[in-house]
């Protein structure tokens, strides 16, 4: 199956592309996961360079896809603008300002493009449990909704499925299935803030740290506090 | 109502973008339309200076988003690459070249977040029942699909409409409600092939010359042949 997997440098993604590689494997064929990154003027861009290694891992072509020139119409978020990156868990009113507007419905319909163009069998992307509350483009919903139109959407020119495994898992059970698929979780990248290490305070780093705790794996990151 | 509209330059966009404009004139207020369109590497780049045009016409905010960068994914049309545009009336085997995978999915989904970015009441596109048969995405089940879509990734955020008023029109039709707008037709461009004037044998200038005649307007377009 040759899949088109986003892939932004997380430990989610990677994880992703991983698993999705991995499975098939043994006496049938391995998955053909194709990496695709988007570039839209994150301040932690920094995370496409852990793409690249997982692209480079997996010996899977990759491509960075370059949306910065939307940031200026799209913008008003803390991952795009010079608004502080809040800190604390992931809770409604101040992680608010952590959403791209309609980031994953861009991300994914440029993807289908991309998988009608190669004839690939699927898009997968790496939404979980653990953003559903915030990010309506995460949930259950939206996967299915989307799905439903591309359906429509490309019907007689392809037929992508949308992939998203993690959809109700949540991030710890991300960190068990990276550790049993040999992901090396020091080549991903979390941190909002995008600085020389993780910050270990912003919301994505707090979520990080308990994942590992929650799971009992051994997490290699280096933080700041 | 403030409104997204999709222009390209062609008759179909530009009439859309007038109509809106006018509506609710008299004792309500008028909508307040902000035209957008897209480079996504169209040969026939010359009609985005048309919806730069319609944009001043009606006094309007005018933005082009680049896509440019996409082009090398997704290409194979036509309409991106370097094959020749077909002559002849629109039907399926040899239109299909002219199909850019997921075009509309990926305008609307941007347009969209532009949307929500700035808090508008909806967004439109001029897809028409001419469209039908060989674009899906210009298809009802498409439409009603996109919008349900996104009203499940913005929720919380937004909630634009999707508005595509002339999705059971004919092109007669949006000429008629062009001329009863009062739109200038010599300030649209249709022509796939993007020369100095029309070429009056592809698809889409075939599809123009025919869509004058039946509504019985003058056609105030040159074309070569």
């Amino acid at each position: 199956m040759k899949i088109i997997a986003i892939v932004s440098g997380g430990l989610d993604s990677v994880t992703m592309a991983h698993v999705l590689a991995k499975r098939g494997t043994g006496y049938r064929p391995e998955n053909e996961v194709h990496v695709l990154s988007f570039d839209y003027g994150q301040r932690h861009k920094k995370e496409l360079e852990y793409a690249k290694q997982c692209a480079a891992d997996l010996d899977s072509p990759f491509d960075i896809i370059d949306l910065s020139s939307l940031t200026k119409y799209i913008g008003g978020s803390s991952l795009t603008d010079d608004i502080a990156v809040p800190d604390g868990h992931y809770a409604e009113e101040n992680m608010k300002i952590t959403v791209v507007p309609n980031r994953n419905a861009i991300m994914l319909s440029i993807a289908y493009g991309v998988a009608v163009a190669c004839q690939a069998d699927a898009v997968a992307i790496a939404v979980h449990a653990g953003d559903h509350f915030i990010y309506p483009d995460c949930r259950p919903k939206f996967i299915s909704a989307f799905e439903q139109m591309e359906n429509a959407a490309i019907e007689g020119f392809g037929n992508a499925r949308l992939l998203a495994p993690f959809i109700n898992s949540t991030k710890s059970d991300i960190v068990e299935a990276g550790y049993n698929a040999g992901v090396s979780f020091s080549k991903t990248w979390s941190c909002y803030k995008g600085g020389e290490i993780h910050c270990g305070t912003c919301g994505t780093c707090v979520e990080r740290k308990e994942a590992f705790l929650l799971a009992g794996v051994e997490d290699p990151t280096i933080y700041l506090r």
